[in-house]
């Protein structure tokens, strides 16, 4: 019964082009039956990719940073409110099944590798080259590019299915 | 768009009687459409009263202590996986609207405790007569007492229009 | 090279009773050799016991709750900042060798059940028949309740003592 | 009566090179009576970071990450056991008034990007070009290269001088 928890990971000030692919993946998981897992924010990436969740009637799940939902998005469903800041970052990724990275700042870099510590499968959507070759020499075949929020889903299929094909006993980590 | 949450507490090793009222609680808690929280796990309070929610097709959160879910409850459809300890307790209680306390256990009292600390109110279902004096000194008006599921629920609704008719704007908290 | 640390836990807001016990338990503490650990406020119990342990020329260590010290004691002398508010109530006590309780609020109380689910020992000074009689029936044989500082502190001696003769490799738990 | 807290950062597996490093960069830390801040494991970085300044008689806190001190090094004096995994790292880094990075894994590549997050002066010590140019770009003036202890040290008192002459109120942060 367990459900499948895609985290999407981005900052709070973002390109339009990262707002954009935000909003579109968020449709895209949705469109999967997958949960979508973000910090919960009420702008930038957060705020967009539960928009696009939200129009495909998908369920969203907010981390919240802060000890109450004040600057929290209207379109997260079910807001678990940590009260530890960043600290919360750890819980994103442990919580996640694949990690997608959607635009950078130094919270989003500190999700990336807490997830690769704990060793989850990163998705790095439309990242900088300089981005991704740090990325990928840090994580290796954790580390997955991708160009567009189409092939961001499509990876996330694949390393799910992997997923599975192992059996993992150990499914939520 | 948020949902209300309404948080369970209980012991992984609880009493015959605490658990048949966590089966009923969690019932009736999906009948009212709330969002079921519990600490997750697969044992005791927090395995029965997942199961009476999904009778119920309700949709439960579990707030998990480890950093894997392989003593998960089956009956939990959404894992936050923290990966903290006892000290996803505090988590547990700012993500709900009330907390309803069935059974006691050291983690349980500390999830009053917590509570009571971030001001949220807290019914306890069918405690003791120390149990409730204690509390009841500790956190006054937050602090209602009930004799069974259908009690608490009952209370819990009255908690939840009394928030609104105030109008929080700090409605996570 | 480990140091014994005793964690003092106890309200912002206290009775005069409380402070002064608080403030001497401080210099027994420190007298002892012990490090000192607390919540690190700089008001009510808090304060006092850093001071007290400061007269003495002890070492003092504030698990702060927020994600700065502009409200932590000036007698703390590292400040570790955890911003994450409550949570930070289950560090106190993993890092305590033993737990002293002097006062209660919900947030001590919290840290009293946090201390007893990790089977910490917890002595509970100067406190009410009711708060005895509640965390004795949860904690059992690890509630000690002590009427004076002073015997907190030869409490705290027999329980560290039982400890290191147990050989105990988990010395840290 | 605040001690200032230095948190050097880095892998349990690590090059011989930074293992010499670490080493050498704890023992002039504890030259300067600072206190030094590290995840408090029983190797690599951590492990030699701790040995260095236990060398020239410094105090040294570990924050752990398990909720026990098994693998502690024994060159730690203090002991915080959080319990909370890799959420710790950020607790870190809010403890510490100056970062330094030691040595590369996934952890210190988070306890990096975490403490740009929350605005801390970051020192990184003979890292590659890539990881430089990486983190600089994302951290701008907060980050400052060095490719021997001696700078990293030297580069270490400019930053605090220059935040006690901001007179900065929120010195913990």
């Amino acid at each position: 019964m367990r459900k499948t928890v895609i985290g999407v990971m981005g900052p709070r000030e973002a390109k339009d082009a990262d707002l954009k692919s935000a909003f579109e993946l968020g449709r895209l998981i949705a469109k999967e039956g997958w949960i979508l897992l973000s910090g919960g924010g009420n702008e930038g990436v957060m705020e967009a990719v539960n928009k696009g969740a939200k129009q495909e009637g998908g369920t969203t799940v907010g981390i919240i940073w802060l000890d109450h939902t004040l600057d929290t998005s209207d379109s997260v469903d079910i807001a678990i409110v940590s009260g530890m800041g960043s600290a919360r970052n750890n819980i994103n990724v442990l919580s996640s099944d694949v990690v997608v990275a959607c635009g950078l700042g130094a919270g989003t870099a500190s999700e990336i590798a807490l997830a690769l510590k704990a060793r989850k499968p990163v998705v790095l959507l439309s990242q900088e080259e300089l981005t991704k070759t740090f990325f990928k020499k840090l994580g290796k075949e954790l580390v997955s590019p991708a160009d567009t929020p189409h092939e961001a889903v499509e990876i996330t299929k694949k390393l799910l299915s992997t997923k599975s094909h192992a059996g993992a006993g150990r499914a939520g980590l």
